[in-house]
């Protein structure tokens, strides 16, 4: 099940009278369509409101996609800002610049369409509707520059509604209602769930599942996070998702390892979620095991194959160590797994914290969480010799480490100076401070 | 107490570390909020957030008047949009005054001050402190014309934070947690609640309740409206609010009077609720006594005594008439009253529909009913002898029907067409076609 | 997963400090426990209540077999009423049988085992240990009669505290716990289900569940019921189950089936909740769906075959009935089963009203109905093909018929006259007035 | 209002079907009540159940009081257990008096009266019906001995269902249902609530009110207790009660004072809650806040000023003392209640450890405190100067405080050794060791 197709599912709950698809009338849906937009815009719709919503809303979804485009190009079109004004008032700014101006500016600037798009909202499962709408436009936005202006709307009006202040973290274990469960299943995006059998093992004993819930979209998660309670920083994904949960520790647990978020609305792309999550996430987890001392992830490095292969390509890897990586299942064996160690650890160490000469482009897990404020703790070794595993990162995996203490200077670190700060387990397989262009890379910093 | 005074008191309770009111720190706080502020408006204040944000919120809250006009001030002049960008983006538009650069014009113009009283909804109690900046930059609109874009981006976040589809209706009983119904007794605005008896009268038997709730401000009302179901379309206040309730009557009630709608919130000013809730609470109502028939409201009118002294002084009432509305008292003597009757109910029905060569600024309540769709369906006399009742409209008060057949075109006469759609009953008080000119007015409207 | 491994199971939730089983201390753990246990009936027992009952739970959960029958053993010998006092009372009530000796008597039999009982419910988890007590003490009941006072003193207290009164019914849908759902699953009698899809199936769209649940066992439930909602009186249970669900018809549903009933406590056994929760569900489906007109069962027929098998040992059938029926699979065989199906729904129907000479014990589910006041409705040919279907009942199923307004009577006819009420479709399969003796059953009584 | 009217209201609202009092079938209503309880007895019973039961507790909740008493009588007399097998099991229980032998008698014994009462427990509101009819039982207990039979019966089924395993503790503040709060002022038997600014107070800031609930009776306490947070052991209910809540101190409270608990059902009598709740309270109150070391009691000693009268009328006591004492007002005149300042101590302090020569019939207050585990901490000197105060206790007040570690020991000196264990505070106003009598009392034990 794919998370869009999930999406328009939960629509089809959400929205009450959703007539049959390729209904008869769909020559007539683009026209009463606009009619019904055109009232709910007008003066007129603040009165009639919630029903003309409901109308508009239940005739959106019906729409197939062609219907859907023609409809999105009617809203750019023909609900955009009154140009004569706009113009009026760009003038007005420009002969005096003031803030005043600006503001009345800004007033002019705001197309009829933003107002639409609230008042959509006043619909049973309007706030549902309008993340599927931007889902589509998303999709659509490389063949369909023109429905920018839309795309923006429904971007700028939903990043201010799904605003931090207005989520509610919610802990979802075992007695969770099986209707969220089943969307765990469907929206995992790191280490997929087996089923029911392997789900309860993912909320039970010691794990731990938070998620981001939004008050109009009840039951359906924004952003979770799956938690190991552990007595070790787990060095592989094996003891943690494919292996029995193990008996119960004699001593409680005093590490907490985040080895699973995934984003469940792709009508939110790129609005972020996740840094506050695993703050929020840290802090109740502190409040319910006061013993808990190590916060740090398990991560996927997804772009280190890639990026080794091209390094390979471009000769800039000793053609040796080329030569090992290109037998087939090396990794089966376990001399010549012995051998590549070293290498691996070296330059995946390089790849993360970034090799002169090349571009800051890191691996994108690497970006979220040192931007967030942690910092690359260990890379580990045969961590994750799954298919998507080997082929994704050769088998390794890394942990990024939130010490409270240091998230701000990380977070600093990273973002304003441009340094990747890590832990001596990462010096220590660096190897001597030679990247494969012979110097130590100006901007790492060692810590610890 | 008052609203607003309850506003901060609740501030209180939702803000942590709630510092002192006149700490010794004074001096500094203002210094310590902007760099407060400017951090959360930075990249990084996205890492920081949460944190952040409640420092700020818990700063604001405890300024007292002259800081807070001077935060207000800074956050108007220091996180106003680029100048220079702005420029460039106007006149980019006036070049080519496309939807795609009037898109990029409207980002432009949006100043950091946006986004920054958006991070601060991310501190807990952030959208109470909101609602409370609201409140009283509303207070200061007069005098400090240049805090204006302040009040247009809260106004503008605000009425898109409590949209509808965001607001959830609830039925308010006598098994509501006190802490909210504490706060109906301070909010009510038309007829106060005397103490926790009438309260509970007020909720229990044949009265109902019902308010709209938003997720961000648990246990506080945005608007809450008061019915008494009953077997007749009620004439008089007293009835409804001074007397006991009635035995439980043989048959069920047919008829809902809405006898009082109170906006709780000053920092919601000038974003409509009422509408809405009325029109939920209907169908609510409809949906759990199937044998309801008649919606209505009894309702007071605020200018009407103030429209007959004008009238008066302007030598537009015979003067006979106006010596006996100088009469101290006339409403206990039973003759004069009865002189009086056809008289004043004359009047105001002129008042309420408005008479020709007046302008079109009927009465404040009138005005919100009919433009939802009522229509004028009766005058009472001696409805409401209170002080306020004879202050305000000579212990006239009005009915107006919610008629659900005939809301749209109810609706569409009174804002369009701008004619009052009327009830045969107050047609009958009019007298002959003759308003204080002689003529019949030509937008009235004769229903039924 | 059995249903008696869940209840322990369970208990391991409920019941805190529970010891590790196989404990060092096995030896003094029947010395620790009848200390407790004394302490806990004595005055004392009242002070230090709560947390001496939580030890002596957390101890006795943790016993092994034998060392539980030890416990009952001593819970018999040693926590019996006093002897002396109570032949005192006898003496004394034989003497003068009033009513106030009765009742004094009835005190002096009450053995302390009983508030011991009432105590250890005190603990945390107390009623869970309780019903797993009740448990294993009925499955000693044969091997161990000594034991009975305990069974007799367990029941007594558990039907009081099962009280109909303090039960609640909850309907089940897939918005319910998955910690409650897997219960289910776990607990599902008639027909069972195949895993999470299979569940999935039986709590949405047309379907709905039902349960029982107790205070003091929040998440287990007592009972439940599955019905499907239908426009005709299902007469296959193919169509109800193994299936996939049919879209929404154009009409709504008028009849709802009962399809399986299941007791989740085996502790709770003798003491009856299923016709307290058919009526109660018939009464929240009709509310919740004017529309329903015709309640039935889809019910097994567990007792079928062997009744038949019996007949024909007992040269009972004509013997050309019987070869047929001796044939392999004839099921399978159109013309065979075409030919055996008049005598097989005319053997049903005598199975199920009693043919004369034969004793009252008709099938168990048909007792259960009958006498809560349901008709027998309709036999169905091939309803249940699965081995089980044709193992317990050559693959007739039975509709039994609840018509709120005949079930006093109906009930009254099978309870006190010993009649059993069927309708029109089951007289048309008895073929003419003759049982295998050839008469007409004296006790039979034609409806409809 | 009085806590029985209340019960009586309540369960107006919780029977349907209620028929108007005084109605015309009056003659008949005992013939059906009669007629409607031989049938919930009886097998048809089970079937006809709930509805049956709702009829019977509707009819019987309109009966007036010389009706009910008449149904009192018919329900000991005609629903008694079978006197000839009854007979015939007392006879076999003194030929064999095995336990098997007791455990039927014990059955045979039990009156289908009481399962009458509990199939009346199947009807909403069954179990408040059943609280109301003991009240009524226990007030003509003197009058009427014979319907002890009924009095034991309902006491027996009330106190197994209200185990403290059913019941739940629920913290009560101002969040609470206003429905349930009414009921606190109703129900507060220690020191009156004056409202609801009064119970605010008491429910806010540095106050807390925990109560007993228990599933069959929604939003109806069934014993409740009010906390103080503080710094110090409070010596005077003045500080408590009748003054403002202080400001936040500095430090965080270490001391909770329970100054009042009031039982809410008098159905319920004699069956002890208050013990198991102040345990459960202090175990929450140290659960939510670490910092509190100390709990303890502020009391009033109801008997004392009886007590001393008694002994002034014996002449126990010196008559200088008690020409004081009989002085008007004696403690508005500073330097009189100077002077009695330490007889009054004294006298109270023999009182409260109970002198020898007399009986150990304490004050109740002090011997439910006492035989709960507490200790006599200290006896406080114009702590209660309200009419009630000095009418029951010549303005004193006690605090009995419970010291975790030592309550079991208290409780068996109390219990076992009828010792009362007091602090040193006491025994310093106990004078040179002579009781009145001159010697000191055996039994008291002085504690560090």
């Amino acid at each position: 099940m794919s998370a869009t197709f999930s999406l328009w599912r939960s629509l089809a709950d959400r929205i009450t009278h959703w007539p049959g698809r390729g209904a008869p009338q769909v020559a007539r849906q683009m026209d009463q369509a606009l009619t019904l937009a055109r009232n709910l815009v007008s003066q007129h719709g603040e009165t009639a409101g919630t029903k003309v919503a409901a109308e508009l809303a239940s005739l959106v979804s019906a729409m197939d996609e062609a219907r859907l485009i023609d409809f999105f190009e009617a809203l750019v079109r023909n609900f955009a800002a009154d140009a004569e004004a706009l113009q009026v008032a760009a003038q007005a700014y420009l002969a005096d610049p003031s803030e005043l101006q600006a503001s009345r500016l800004g007033a002019a600037c705001e197309p009829p369409r933003q107002e639409l798009l609230r008042r959509i909202n006043m619909a049973p499962g309007g706030t549902a509707l309008l993340l599927a709408m931007r889902t589509k436009v998303l999709e659509l936005r490389r063949a369909r520059p023109d429905l920018e202006p839309l795309a923006y709307d429904l971007g700028h009006l939903l990043s201010s509604w799904f605003n931090r202040g207005f989520l509610k973290l919610e802990k979802i274990d075992w007695n969770a209602p099986a209707a969220i469960l089943e969307r765990l299943i469907a929206y995992e995006a790191v280490h997929a769930i087996a089923g029911w059998d392997d789900l309860r093992r993912r909320l039970t004993g010691d794990r731990r599942c938070f998620g981001f819930f939004h008050p109009a979209l009840p039951g359906e998660p924004i952003i979770f996070v799956e938690v190991a309670l552990t007595r070790t920083m787990s060095a592989s994904v094996d003891a943690l998702i494919r292996s029995e949960s193990q008996p119960a520790a004699s001593a409680p647990p005093n590490t907490a390892i985040f080895y699973s978020i995934s984003s469940c609305q792709p009508g939110l792309r790129n609005i972020s979620f996740g840094n506050l999550l695993i703050k929020q996430v840290v802090a109740d987890l502190v409040a319910e095991n006061p013993e808990l001392k190590t916060f740090a992830t398990l991560s996927p490095i997804p772009g280190f194959r890639a990026w080794v292969d091209k390094a390979v390509a471009a000769g800039r890897i000793e053609s040796g160590l080329a030569d090992q990586l290109a037998q087939p299942q090396w990794w089966l064996d376990a001399a010549a797994s012995e051998r590549l160690r070293p290498h691996l650890l070296r330059l995946c160490a390089q790849y993360l914290t970034g090799a002169p000469g090349e571009d800051r482009s890191v691996d994108p897990v690497a970006r979220f969480h040192l931007s967030n404020g942690a910092r690359l703790e260990r890379i580990n070794w045969r961590a994750d010799l799954s298919p998507k595993g080997i082929a994704e990162s050769h088998g390794l995996m890394v942990n990024y480490r939130y010490l409270p203490s240091d998230i701000e200077a990380n977070h600093h670190a990273f973002v304003v100076e441009k340094r990747v700060v890590y832990a001596k387990a990462v010096r220590e397989v660096m190897g001597p401070p030679s990247g494969p262009s012979g110097r130590q890379p100006a901007r790492l910093s060692l810590v610890s």
